[in-house]
């Protein structure tokens, strides 16, 4: 590991990870990137079929096509979450070809992806570059892994394919949906997914293109998500996901009188500071609170007779009730996380598929995320800076990815409703074990004991001044759970670093530790 | 000018045009390209308004702000064709600023543009790169350009943007809806042309990019057929175009007899040979003929009681139509010329938007003009070798673009329908005066006189033999056309050449030479 520098956020980190520089995050909106775009390889259509198909007979055969080879990356998407099994398939097909070394860079790993922990110890796999929800995190946490791991926002994995920061050997593109030309779809099938977004980088930037769908229809497959011209091969496979575990059908509304409370409270900020207002924009996200604050919006602009130009999504059923109601004009969705989002999707031309490029790419000319007036998202801990962390507990273990959440900070006015505390641990502290996202971008953190915001946004103390709502400050709010759980106890890590945080700039914002 | 040499079709080209180094011709899938496509600097959000509204009070202030100088690339596109208002305006602000020696990039230009003559003559524009319908074509076939011309097909187009053969320095993309974002599409509005494909490669790969609209609407304009992701600046004016102009409403099926016999005779002879069956796919163009062969082919389906999985674009209110009755599941659209199509694209899921990404770019992976069964298309002039020309009249002047004739050759059968002579003029020549498509990809030549299928297509000839249709070779109808009109002069050319035409993969196929 190379000498370790203090970033604009004051955490040590390296120059270097797995043998590549690295620039220490500056600051926001500071890093002025230099340099061009990545720049795919001229291909030419003479060397591809001539009627277009370019369907092969197993992905094995796609595989070997590709050319695949010790120390290639192979990318993946995660629109199929904990349901997919196209990832397994491809690490059991390097192993059985005696192809070691790999980088998997997958848009997120999830449980399913346990059984790819003998690979990481048997070195078919070196590392994964990617969020790791669960086993693998805790794996990796454990120092196991043999090279460092890099987290990415999703907008910061599209900003590494596109500027070459990853240049992807072989990506893998598991459809709901597609034609033998390549198109592809999320929407219609067994494994309907949504969209596949995650995967449009991929398809863009990879040297050579893999579509792997259980619904092989004739061109064209329609619309075209994926669109197959950027696509080498395609395969028909028996499945490639479990649709019970694809959607989950259990995104509910909380029950918790806790969580409502933190909704509940979250929304009349909203309202009396007059962001719910004629026009406005949102982005609530999927958790069980996040769903009962868009519920809770929807009364409001009931109550006034306000609508909202737009909701971003994650998209579930209350969106699009919200939407056919006409409380909403368009939903802008990066994921469906349920199945009235799929349908919703599929037949509404106002529920609109985006991509980690439009909404979340942070070396463009702008993206949407900057655009919605105010985004509800969750933390495992912020600190008295207002520094979030998304990615590790406060027992140093990484169970979780960063998702959009780095992204969606550049939203206009970005809200945290979090527990005071969870399981007797304090969520607010002195520091973050992990700094994903810097304070000066976190507006507002709700609690069930009162709201604490962020001493830059004159504007919103001003505007809440006389609400009547539980303003207090951060550092109250955190003495307030000290007092009731007593001072946290710190983890225990040791100095090896397992892991790398990137920016959405590409900057290492912090590194997790091995945990002792 | 550079040394000429002798092409894999026969034409002495040159290997330098305007300084820079050309490809002669390879033949068919013969070259192979090599390098990386262009690479667009990587710019960063930080660099651009954090509301994400990049508009600017005027046309002039974008082109400041963009850095117009002299020697730049221009580029614009044809969406608006005849009615286009945008392009004059941006010579007229190039000209007050006394901005010199522009490369003027459009997609195609009309006889609207006459008005840019002056700037040609004063040096404002140095010279033009893309089709030249009408006066801009005769002054260049003149000699009056100050640099040589460069034709390309659409598809062409898309791949020297995305090669890099033509770097583009601001891209103006007019459209007749967007938002202060930068979203645009070509669907809603006074101006609506339907669609925006033509302008794709120039918002992904210019160095800064412009739109203009006149209906600006709040964030987010839905669909982004143009995404603001790429864009620089946005500028609302008045009238990017005249409505009367840019859709025609005269695109009519031909009431003239010997039009409607090569159109029925196309029709008898796919039914034929078994193109026309369930599943098929064809494409058959706008001009008054082609029009008619959609519905002949329409009476055959009915009757026949055969659906087409698709039929391509350039839409009207004839395929339209078929879509709605259900004689076509899809319609992929490159661009709409009529407000049926407009229409229909708007509002029919199923009436799916194209680009010359998609649809005709030859540096990809596979294309969709080559997946289609059968296309019907135009010539000024074909040879015994079954060459063809579209740019060129057999006087020698050059009055129209390639559009995305060449693109369609890769078509599994390419028919054309053509009079056996136009005003006293034959069309089948011993040698066509600008070659752009080559014999090997054209199949059949259907004239008033008898209907000739290229030797190369011996199944063509196997399935059409007893089918009472009048088969005669192409050198009979060429005799025939002679005996009738005399045998052609020969057009007047200097040895100047005025302007390259290339070939899908950027190579040059032919040159056109000054009239004298």
């Amino acid at each position: 590991m190379s000498k370790l520098v203090k970033n604009a956020v004051g955490r040590l980190v390296p120059t270097e990870i797995n043998g590549e520089s690295v620039v220490p995050f500056m600051g926001v909106n500071k890093y002025q990137p230099e340099g061009r775009r990545h720049a795919p390889k001229i291909t030419s259509n003479a060397n591809f079929p001539s009627d277009g198909n370019k369907q092969v007979a197993s992905l094995k055969d796609a595989l070997i096509k590709a050319g695949l080879k010790d120390g290639m990356t192979i990318s993946t998407h995660h629109h199929f979450r904990n349901g997919d099994l196209l990832a397994n398939m491809i690490f059991d097909i390097a192993k059985e070809l005696n192809v070691k070394n790999l980088r998997w860079f997958p848009s997120a790993s999830f449980p399913c992806h346990e059984h790819l922990i003998q690979y990481l110890e048997d070195g078919t796999i070196s590392h994964i570059e990617g969020s790791m929800n669960g086993a693998l995190g805790r794996f990796t946490s454990q120092g196991k892994m043999s090279k460092t791991a890099v987290l990415r926002s999703h907008g910061g994995r599209y900003q590494a394919v596109q500027d070459g920061d990853v240049k992807i050997d072989i990506a893998i593109i598991g459809a709901a949906c597609a034609d033998p030309f390549g198109n592809a779809n999320g929407l219609y099938g067994q494994s309907a997914s949504g969209l596949l977004g995650f995967a449009l980088a991929d398809s863009e930037y990879a040297d050579k293109v893999i579509v792997v769908t259980d619904n092989m229809k004739p061109f064209p497959c329609i619309p075209w998500q994926i669109q197959g011209n950027y696509v080498d091969y395609t395969v028909e496979i028996e499945k490639v996901g479990d649709p019970k575990k694809i959607i989950s059908g259990t995104t509910k509304v909380t029950k918790s009188p806790d969580r409502l409370l933190l909704a509940e409270m979250t929304a009349k900020f909203c309202e009396a500071t007059g962001i719910i207002k004629e026009g406005f924009s949102f982005q609530t996200g999927a958790g069980g609170t996040s769903l009962s604050v868009s519920n809770y919006f929807a009364e409001i602009m009931r109550e006034k007779g306000i609508k909202a130009r737009f909701a971003r999504g994650g998209s579930n059923k209350y969106l699009v009730e919200m939407l056919n109601e006409g409380l909403i004009e368009y939903i802008l969705d990066g994921q469906t996380f349920d199945l009235d989002g799929v349908k919703s999707m599929a037949e509404n031309p106002n529920h609109v598929w985006t991509s980690p490029f439009t909404s979340y790419n942070f070396h463009a000319k702008g993206n949407f995320a900057q655009l919605v007036d105010v985004v509800i998202l969750g933390a495992t801990e912020v600190d008295v800076n207002f520094n979030g962390n998304v990615v590790t507990h406060s027992d140093g273990y990484m169970l979780h990815g960063i998702g959009g959440w780095q992204n969606c900070l550049f939203s206009k006015t970005v809200i945290l409703p979090i527990p005071l505390f969870r399981d007797r641990i304090p969520v607010i502290l002195d520091e973050v074990t992990t700094i994903c996202g810097p304070g000066e971008l976190i507006d507002v953190i709700v609690t069930e004991r009162g709201i604490a915001i962020n001493p830059l946004r004159t504007d919103l103390i001003e505007a809440a001044k006389n609400s009547g709502l539980p303003l207090r400050t951060i550092q109250e709010l955190k003495e307030e759970a000290d007092k009731i759980c007593g001072k946290p106890q710190k983890p225990k890590l040791s100095d090896e670093i397992i892991a790398a945080i990137k920016w959405v700039d590409g900057t290492v914002i912090d590194t997790v530790k091995k945990v002792m």
